[in-house]
């Protein structure tokens, strides 16, 4: 079945986001990372207009009208946190981007939040702490606390938010279509892989 | 660096092991499968000759002359388990296997054993339950037991050997260069994108 959607989860400092807005690019399809999906739901799920038209409803009713209600504190009115409304918030942006056509979507347990569609291919890459230290380094700069300490923060927040929200374990091979190692393969390598992968679902 | 030995993990009717055959085809070089690689072991390091000749050490000695001593059977004298024994014999011949030259090795933990030669690179396939049963009971036919059954059982007894030996999760993306699904990729496909990657290490 040809493969339109693709979300890429990765460790931090893999380099899972370039070889995202590469295949993106490749492919000329949009492009959504952490950031662009917080984004939309922003602009979606929280647009003042909404708030406004769908706002006054009784606790109960819905858990997202009534968190709309009052407006993104829903914990202390409806006894769900703001991580676990973001969470339904953003299930709700993802499925709703795959449904408006071919993207590469990276971050945000994607794979499994779409893990019922057959048009998706789930992509995890991962590397070597070496590799990962001297990339993040590289790229967001030094900080007061060392590489190793920033990965392992890092990983630790991924796995955790990963194994709450999907009672999965992070990095099981099993999840996934492909998991690609960037720091053996090459973050380039890895993107030709899908490419040549996704080329032959057409 | 040039990638000479390929290693493939894999589940239980995954089609690892075909994957692993067209790979050596293709290259044209040795394919060490796991009934192989216990042949060898039998054939080299038990050999009659050695036994003969370097069998009567006391015990502590070392664990492989005291063990070839006893005849295959070290535990009642050493204390070691004879898997363990096999265990140790196994490693030995794996390493032996790829000092000799490029090849492909299926099983075995083979990923674990030859973990710090940078000439290596290692695979895992997996894939879904339902590719597998219907794999199995194609390649292997009927049996009393359910092709679910079947699967579950071998996998488990895969997940701990490969646990016990090498105290990592077996699955886990991170111990591998490249994770393939070959119910979503296709048997060849599989083969095709590690090829295509040790061609790209030449």
């Amino acid at each position: 079945m040809e493969k339109k959607i693709i979300t890429i989860s990765r460790e931090f400092g893999s380099g899972g986001r370039t070889i995202g807005r590469l295949i993106a690019e490749k492919l000329d399809i949009p492009f959504y990372d952490k950031e662009l999906v917080e984004q939309i739901a922003l602009e979606s799920g929280f647009a003042t207009s909404y708030v406004e038209e769908n706002g006054e409803h009784a606790p109960g009713k819905s858990v997202f009208s009534y968190a709309f209600a009052h407006q993104i504190v829903p914990g202390a009115a409806t006894g769900i946190t703001t991580a676990d409304f973001l969470w339904n918030v953003q299930c709700s942006v993802i499925m709703q981007l795959a449904e408006k056509g071919p993207c590469v979507i990276v971050g945000r347990n994607a794979d499994y939040i779409l893990k019922d569609r057959k048009d998706c291919f789930h992509v995890f890459v991962h590397a070597d702490k070496e590799f990962r230290a001297d990339r993040i380094v590289r790229l967001y700069g030094e900080s007061e606390k060392s590489p190793a300490t920033r990965l392992n923060e890092k990983d630790k927040r991924r796995r955790v938010n990963y194994q709450h929200y999907t009672g999965r374990k992070w990095g099981e091979a099993q999840n996934y279509d492909i998991c690609l190692n960037s720091s053996t393969l090459g973050v380039e390598k890895c993107a030709d892989i899908v490419l040549s992968i996704i080329s032959d679902s057409k």
